[in-house]
């Protein structure tokens, strides 16, 4: 997507340990314009696929997840990282291992949200070591769903995470796939 | 508005210790339709302040600041509640009093993203004991922002925040506002 590597060249910042900082218009501060561009994009590769509703995870998944519901005209559901008092009874639980943060936690979504008739589509703003995606495919399994795809905005093409979620047979969609950060410049595949 | 408080009524559950769990369309599962009516609400009622940027907290806050921002034409910010590796340099800090999960939790902005200049509408999903706003514009007081208002979708009108927002003299303008909810049933102010 043109756009969308254009922005990342033009406001996307390389920091040491393979870090793409985009949040000047991803996942700190958020470009809804882009994002309605991106969630064009993502219905135009899943128009086809009959999807039910979007997954994504807490935080920087839900303003893109949401955006491209409103295409779709399905519910968001987004996976929590901690169990609060406002989530009691049955909830489907996966163990997700951040990039970004660097530790361990649990994902939850109740099971009153997943169910075995939704076709879900999942959606999340990286792709690095695949944790996430792997985690939050584990819940739709778990919950009898069938699982749609994948749609990513940025890929980190140099780390294990794509060929490890697409090794399990699951369709994957990257609007900008990273090749390289080297010297500070990045490279598309 | 009427919408939004007939979905509270017929989706809602009431649940000891004051507790309204919506999270079948508000803050688990997010029915995004409702998010556009909601966001075109907010910005009926912000239209004449020339507002520039979009104010909220992770992370149930942000998908309902993603849709509304949609109709005000600006970017969204949403305040942090762990440092994590990715946000570096200076931030604007608060600190914070979760109800839903009844823990003490610092919140950070980048500097980068809030500016004198600009005009920002805070947007959550609930107001309760008043604590997640302040923070909020006390990030936006030291960026030495304008402060132009507050849209909440649900305000618990029977606890302390509402009055002790609107008692330092921010405009809260809240979708619905719960007067009770004795005996599981939920009344309007």
């Amino acid at each position: 997507m043109q756009l969308l590597k254009d922005r990342i060249l033009r406001d996307g910042k390389v920091f040491p340990g393979n870090v793409l900082k985009v949040d000047s218009f991803l996942n700190h501060q958020m470009d809804v314009s882009l994002f309605c561009e991106i969630g064009k994009e993502f219905h135009r590769r899943f128009a086809e696929d009959e999807v039910t509703k979007i997954l994504t995870i807490e935080s920087s998944g839900i303003g893109i997840a949401c955006l491209a519901a409103m295409y779709f005209g399905v519910p968001v559901v987004f996976a929590k990282k901690n169990k609060t008092k406002n989530i009691a009874g049955d909830v489907f639980t996966s163990r997700v291992e951040s990039f970004t943060h660097g530790r361990i936690y649990d994902i939850i979504v109740s099971k009153e949200f997943l169910h075995k008739e939704d076709k879900v589509l999942l959606i999340d703003d990286f792709l690095a070591n695949g944790s996430a995606l792997l985690g939050l495919a584990s819940l739709v399994k778990d919950a009898g769903a069938t699982l749609v795809g994948a749609g990513i905005v940025i890929e980190k093409g140099f780390q294990t995470g794509g060929s490890l979620v697409r090794g399990t047979g699951l369709r994957v969609e990257s609007l900008a796939t990273v090749a390289s950060m080297e010297d500070g410049t990045v490279q598309f595949s």
